[in-house]
């Protein structure tokens, strides 16, 4: 993951969004993720790329044994800490590529609007199978594989301005894209839904929920929100590490 | 599912396609499906809208102990059985809505491109679960909702009648669709990924693989085929009944 969050302009930016300023209840995907979240009490719990921490604290503040939040940017955590302070919540500077822990440390693992930063996405679930105990749950969501595809990350639109669709493209060509996010270059990397799916799968863990998030119906009134409805721009997953002798 | 394959011209185009005059060779989703497959031997093999009959065949040459194919359309199942009549293979006209047998009474459930002709999939999804013993498969390809999503199917092209990209629109507005396929106009249904994957976890169902079907490399020097790395057209889906007392 770039470090763009530890850049002053970036990062003054990005505190202006409804997701920074409000915290949960400001991201449009909150609600489909609370769903699919699994009880947090005396979990030891892992969260790749806090960011501000807000997940973090949810899962302290519901019974979570122990948390820790890790992220590449000093400026992201230096929030969080302020921020998502608590008794039992540890903020600790690591990219998700670099982290390793020993096996089982962990009975969740979140990882929230991260992933479609990292490169090698096999790579983290072997590594989150391998951290997981046994029963262990992962749950992120990670920008939808349409919203991914062309590139751009824009719709498309006619000479009045007006949206017409969302456009795909190059949907089976994976790799990096320059996305454009709060006016800086932001390199994200495109996946198709089999690869976010067989991924799992293939590494051991069995799926618990596969949603794509829409706005609640009471952010549709905020402007723009009811073209949301119009494409998908996230997934929510969640997969557990079956327990040894099970399915 | 509408009866247009009894329609003289429409059924004569459905037969000048590649899938029908060369079977599952001729279909750019079959290397994909058949890896996916589970084994037939001695099985009791159920397939939801089997066409000519090519999946019916290829279960009864590899070990199936029964095949019943149901098909809404006559002129489709008198097809089959010139085609792919076999020992063991039963053809029958029934749609998949009417259809319903005894609890057990299959292994393995499949369904080759019919599901998104069917209004209420949920209903599919249950009778399937309780029609297959413990253990058994159910095994589908479906239109992918990225195709399906806006309605017309066809791509956004600039002046010169070159492709810009694929469009998606009402993604999350799910409900039916007039779609033109082979020069007539066809209803289908539009759902979401969450609603195919969701469905079949909330039915009890276990995913075993989602895929998105591409074209294999042997098919891309097929004119247009190249295109179908630009978009995803397809899901192919397979899941299982858990035994009782696992996961």
């Amino acid at each position: 993951m770039e470090n763009k969050y530890d850049d002053p302009v970036f990062f003054e930016r990005y505190g202006q969004m409804a997701r920074s300023k409000e915290g949960l209840a400001g991201a449009g995907e909150w609600e489909t993720l609370r769903a699919i979240l699994p009880d947090f009490s005396g979990k030891r719990v892992l969260d790749l790329g806090c960011g501000y921490g807000w997940h973090c604290a949810w899962a302290a503040d519901h019974g979570a044994a122990s948390v820790l939040g890790i992220d590449c940017s000093r400026k992201m955590l230096e929030a969080a800490k302020e921020k998502n302070g608590r008794a039992g919540v540890e903020y600790r500077r690591l990219s998700i590529e670099e982290a390793a822990f020993p096996t089982g440390s962990f009975d969740v693992a979140l990882s929230s609007l991260a992933l479609h930063y990292v490169e090698d996405l096999d790579s983290v679930y072997r590594r989150v199978y391998q951290w997981l105990s046994p029963g262990g749950v992962f749950v992120f969501t990670a920008e939808h594989p349409v919203f991914t595809a062309q590139g751009p990350q824009d719709w498309d639109y006619d000479k009045e301005g007006r949206i017409r669709h969302f456009p795909v493209d190059s949907y089976f060509l994976e790799g990096g894209r320059q996305a454009v996010f709060l006016g800086e270059a932001v390199r994200k990397y495109h996946r198709t839904l089999t690869t976010y799916l067989e991924g799992l799968l293939g590494s051991g863990f069995s799926l618990l929920h596969v949603q794509e998030p829409q706005p609640p119906a009471s952010m549709l009134g905020i402007p723009g929100m009811k073209d949301e409805l119009r494409r998908p721009m996230m997934l929510a997953v969640s997969a557990w590490k079956p327990e040894r002798g099970s399915a």
